[in-house]
């Protein structure tokens, strides 16, 4: 076998990276389910015709075929998904009848697209979905509570500055109405472009695109540059809306809509993850209805959102019943793949272990082993060295693994005493009698830590696995 | 859109049974890593020519093509990995510069195979494997450890009684040559079908396939009836070989380390976990070397194994190193969705919540969520009612998802007293009064717990997420 080398857009991560996946994954699960979020999985495949009715999305989608099937009749019908939402609102519409509505779920996996691979963008990327979603009709409170949700999860990762930006398609679409733009679909398209283009091009796409007046156009551009992470951006938008005689009761539920989400998180966030209205986010997606977010983190703009979602009034519908919901999805992979390439985000060993009890001769190994498992019993992964090497040669053993201890059992060796158990803390060299029927490390050293290496010093002693 | 029905091979959970798989996946995983294991995720995908070494999984391996790439060069030249052994294998050899060996992780993934489903055989299932690689060496300690480690776990789980099978190839190899059977791999292929064959069938296989004299297939037939719980299996063995005639060095080996793995799981087992030597169990694949294991579930027989592996002495090899490892793979969807298809496991609840706050009316929802925050706090997964409905209908919301307290906070109304707070156990409907800033439920209650009805009471009471 030669040695294989990378599949590009397929990123695979070392121990030590995947250890801080792992407490990053962790860590947000905790937050779901703190509010009650219940975990579901779907399968990785759903059906083409599933998979195909947003025709923008085809030509990324996998298809399977069983390899020794029929020629002729090769292709399966299936295709692997391209996010959580499609499956999400298959599942949902299939165990309507086992659910209790309004479903709080929360779902973590993995979803396939073939397209051309680059930075944070990949052909297997997991993602972490938060939905609310209800039966024929959802409280507003649950655009608040997925806000929420998402930003406390946010706040404990150690991740660079994020900002949550908020806005709101009724808030955007009544000012449009109000200023009599008939195309408003049109108008957020191109709102939805000043991230990458000027607000000169912006101007031409809604004065040739959306047909909009050069007052209108004025209106529109003017509204999407407010801002705020305060109440304030409704005074700037109701004073546009006067000026520009864009009001309407449409456009004042908007704003009423999403001052009551900047609220709800005001209480919420950090130094590192603020949330603001902004009115420039309109999401290109045709389904949103209501509240829309996307996510910049500070650094990693080139990414794009790392964090988006909103309000939809369908995410199903069977003809019986209707299924509103809203929701977020945190693009886990586009986030953290980046971070780890540049350095920016490990974990600071590449094993579980917090102790290497170390074994003097092959014939005492058991006694290590009773050590290992009376630590074991008081939660403290530990290991037992795989084979009696010279004492220097095991303690680096857990030097190369970013083991902190190593516990060394009784004998007449360097390591320890003839009488009693020693261990060490191979960081700073101390060395100090044990008893393994109540040693513990220190609660920090239990489980490996997350490293941030360029945000301030307690983002990397705070959060942990 | 209609409702979608399943699909056939790929099962999904409902939402208190993906709790109770959580649960599942929790223990095993705290056990893992408390003995040092790492988790590694590989991608889904491989190379076809990696996932077609061995010719006969071929017709079962999932193909990808991107839908609408060009006609003529459908295929991406990528099949969905059928196991979780070959993408390990090939981790190793990409990343084994950046590695420590021995190397222990542990891995839990789903796999995919094309193939007919039936009750246990998925089209996609979830495994969960640990493995100890070794860089051109593996102590023989390793198998003990995988297998002390994997009776660790399985005794963590509610699941009906499961007996470890283990064997040893060197055992009933070395006996095969002692007796001057040549085709040892046919002996094995015949003892291997000894669970789905009569001894007189499988004795004529010993003949005719394995060109067995009658008295070497009894001598062969009488050593796979070998079983032991303890070392006395060694005494059998040792007798059979002294009476056939059929010691060997590698047979004295075979058995020395048979006993060590049987003495080494001797103090973990449990009353509903049982590991034992059992001579019949060869395992029908040519690459393991050393250590064999299997493992049946009581009243689950018809799943055949749901737990196995072995030693092999090459995982992989890239011409200058080879990679010797020893690993156990426990069939996580085999297991659980037979066994809640029968409503032998479940979670006493479908959501994370322990608590539901009501709210009394829309205006003092921030009064709930003041609450709710607070119990949240110390660790109290929570949620608030989506609206102010009428108390009655708000208890039936947390009684229909198995949420075991409601909490009133203070109002006029006959939930709670105007005064104070009151928290009720609807479970038994006791009723008092409550501090948001202190009050926990039992810590029992603090999780969904796992219910196997069939199984023994404490089972029920011990296993907790």
């Amino acid at each position: 076998m030669s040695r294989p080398t990378p599949l590009s857009g397929f990123p695979e991560l070392l121990p030590a990276q995947r250890l801080a996946e792992q407490a990053v994954l962790d860590s947000i699960r905790r937050v779901f389910e703190l509010h009650g979020f219940a975990s579901v999985e779907t399968r990785a495949v759903e059906p083409l015709e599933r998979l195909t009715r947003k025709g923008e999305i085809d030509k990324e989608v996998y298809v399977l075929r069983r390899l020794h099937a029929d020629e002729g009749s090769a292709d399966s019908g299936l295709g692997l998904h391209f996010d959580l939402t499609v499956p999400f609102a298959r599942y949902v519409l299939e165990n309507a009848g086992h659910l209790e509505f309004p479903f709080r779920r929360y779902q973590v996996q993995k979803a396939w697209r073939g397209e051309r691979p680059q930075e944070g963008r990949f052909r297997e990327f997991t993602q972490a979905d938060i939905d609310i979603v209800g039966l024929d009709a959802l409280p507003f409170s649950a655009d608040v509570e997925v806000a929420q949700v998402m930003t406390q999860a946010l706040v404990g990762l150690p991740l660079p500055p994020v900002r949550l930006q908020v806005s709101n398609r009724k808030l955007i679409q009544g000012f449009c109405e109000g200023l009599g733009a008939t195309d408003t679909a049109a108008v957020m398209r191109a709102v939805d472009k000043l991230d990458k283009q000027s607000p000169e091009q912006v101007r031409g796409l809604l004065r040739d695109e959306a047909g909009l007046s050069d007052e209108q156009a004025q209106a529109c551009l003017a509204l999407a540059q407010v801002r705020s992470a305060d109440a304030s951006f409704a005074d700037q938008a109701l004073a546009l809306a006067r000026r520009y005689g864009a009001g309407s009761e449409l456009f004042d539920t908007g704003v009423a809509e999403l001052a009551a989400v900047v609220a709800g998180c005001a209480g919420l966030t950090s130094a590192r993850v603020t949330v603001e209205a902004d009115l420039r986010i309109a999401r290109g997606l045709d389904y949103y209805t209501g509240t829309v977010f996307e996510t910049r983190m500070s650094g990693y703009e080139h990414l794009g959102s790392i964090c988006s979602g909103g309000r939809y009034d369908a995410l199903a519908s069977d003809g019986r019943a209707s299924y509103p919901g809203v929701g977020l999805s945190f693009g886990v992979s586009r986030t953290l793949v980046p971070l780890f390439a540049r350095g920016d985000l490990r974990a600071d060993r590449s094993v579980p272990s917090a102790v290497l009890v170390a074994v003097v001769d092959e014939e005492s190994r058991s006694a290590s082993e009773a050590v290992a498992g009376a630590l074991r019993a008081r939660g403290v992964p530990t290991e037992v060295a795989p084979s009696a090497a010279k004492l220097g040669r095991q303690i680096r053993h857990a030097e190369r693994r970013g083991i902190p201890y190593v516990w060394f059992p009784p004998s007449g060796e360097q390591g320890a005493t003839a009488a009693g158990h020693q261990v060490k803390d191979i960081r700073t060299g101390d060395q100090a009698d044990a008893d393994p029927g109540s040693w513990s490390p220190p609660a920090l050293d239990l489980r490996p830590r997350l490293v941030g290496p360029s945000f301030p010093p307690p983002s990397t002693e705070e959060h942990r696995p």
